[in-house]
């Protein structure tokens, strides 16, 4: 395994990690269009928000583990890569393009797009088990993280499967299927770095809901080029939507309020301030530029 | 947690360590209707017999941790569920019925189907993180294992992506998707008991070809009731087949050959003899009652 230096870029941390561990999930005998499809789901990323999340508190936190930190940040991206490959399928969003590209089902057929998100999804809690070489302890607990953060009853799955019953908690529904990835991705920088995670969910939770409503106002006022979906889904569905339940400036003040609460959660460890400071200027990334001018 | 017998019968603490986990996963405010699919997907077993080995194997290399073991057995069967669950969708074998009753995705939907696998595979390795708190090296070896038996590049999904390809090697093809969790229930029940592990694949490898060619019986000779899943699917589906490629009576010497050099293979530890008889006594269950006059 490379040196691993804790001052690196964490974008570069977080593409490094995960090429390694694409690399040897993919070699030898695999199938190759099942590895091309890994490939696929997973590079090149959109905006990494969540594995970025995990790198900041596992900073803040001293990070002196940082080959923890990256499995960490890697499992929880491969994580979400497979809750968007098969969120895009014929029987969820029926989506054709992601991240500016063909999606997974498209461009490899429904069987593969299915085995790939199974296959991620294992890929993840197997990175972490790897990273049980350096710390036996923080591996399990970052497993018993991302287990909650994408499992029942209040995980991803859960969140998706709100949207099958007659009638939805909107709370619980929102809180699950985007908020709890948020809360584990902190949750887990913390963990990563050796240190107690629990007061970490409510950042993640609150930066969840900004992400939200975020992407509610991408979804009625950006253009499909700038972040690589079709925009319109949530009216097209019947999904909820901040801009329409709150206005287009309501949803925009939401935004900020709830990126103000953020801040305000960060827990005290020795990085608070530099972690504030990012929070800020990382969250300005949540909208993009056509919207830059929007009424504050 | 309850006091764990040891002595139990194997039957039972795999229905018991099942209950459990599953009444973890769906409690408090999980959506009823993944639930209800978790529980469809799960609840009746069929024969059970990848967690028996594990148990099995665990029982004659001492069982020195049953709770780990029955760690090992359940998440086993969690991720054997869901390879079922998704394997029965309709973008693969498009299966109505699966152990005598309606598929997951034909009682529920093909969102929730996809949904419960995933979720399945999740609680799969939460389950062994909680043992982690029994023994965190086995935990942690046990998550290694059932991740190489289901993933990339040689466990199950390796072994469904075959089906997409090209051209397609059947060896690899078929230690991968039924092997490779035969090979990784033997070995876990090794790790389980705290004991070297690697030199329980071969048996593993040698009862799941076994298996394959049962079923492959079973496929053209059993009635639909006998196994709860229709039969002439591999005839159907143009998937390869012992009978056809050996004849009736090739494929049951086949068959008793395997199942001798599955009792060959037990390694040396202290319950072979027992595990010996045991495997000779419960292979006689992999063919159904219609086929016990077969010509051998």
């Amino acid at each position: 395994m490379r040196a691993i230096d804790p001052g690196q870029d964490p974008g570069i941390r977080i593409e490094e990690a995960l090429a390694e561990v694409l690399a040897r999930a993919c070699t030898g005998q695999a199938p190759p269009l099942l590895a091309a499809a890994y490939h696929h789901a997973v590079f090149p990323g959109g905006a990494r928000i969540r594995p970025r999340l995990t790198l900041s508190v596992a900073g803040a936190c001293g990070d002196d583990r940082p080959a923890v930190a990256n499995a960490a940040a890697a499992a929880i991206e491969l994580l979400h890569c497979a809750s968007l490959v098969h969120d895009d399928m014929p029987c969820f969003d029926d989506a054709d393009l992601r991240r500016g590209k063909a999606s997974v089902h498209l461009a490899f057929g429904e069987p593969l797009a299915l085995l790939a998100g199974d296959g991620l999804i294992i890929l993840g809690f197997q990175t972490l088990a790897i990273a049980g070489g350096v710390s036996a302890e923080r591996a399990l607990q970052l497993t018993m993280i991302l287990a909650r953060a994408t499992g029942m009853p209040g995980g991803i799955v859960a969140g998706q499967a709100w949207e099958s019953e007659p009638e939805i908690d909107l709370v619980l529904y929102q809180q699950a299927k985007t908020g709890s990835l948020f809360a584990g991705a902190a949750m887990a920088g913390a963990a990563a770095a050796g240190q107690p995670h629990e007061q970490w969910a409510g950042l993640g939770y609150r930066l969840g809901e900004a992400f939200q409503v975020a992407d509610d106002i991408r979804d009625v006022c950006a253009t499909q080029e700038e972040i690589g979906k079709p925009i319109g889904k949530d009216d097209a569905l019947g999904r909820p939507n901040a801009v329409k339940a709150l206005g287009l400036k309501g949803a925009v003040r939401r935004l900020t309020s709830l990126i103000d609460e953020t801040i305000e959660a960060v827990p005290d460890c020795p990085g608070r301030d530099a972690l504030r400071r990012q929070i800020q200027r990382e969250s300005a990334r949540f909208l993009p530029a056509s919207s830059a001018l929007l009424p504050a």
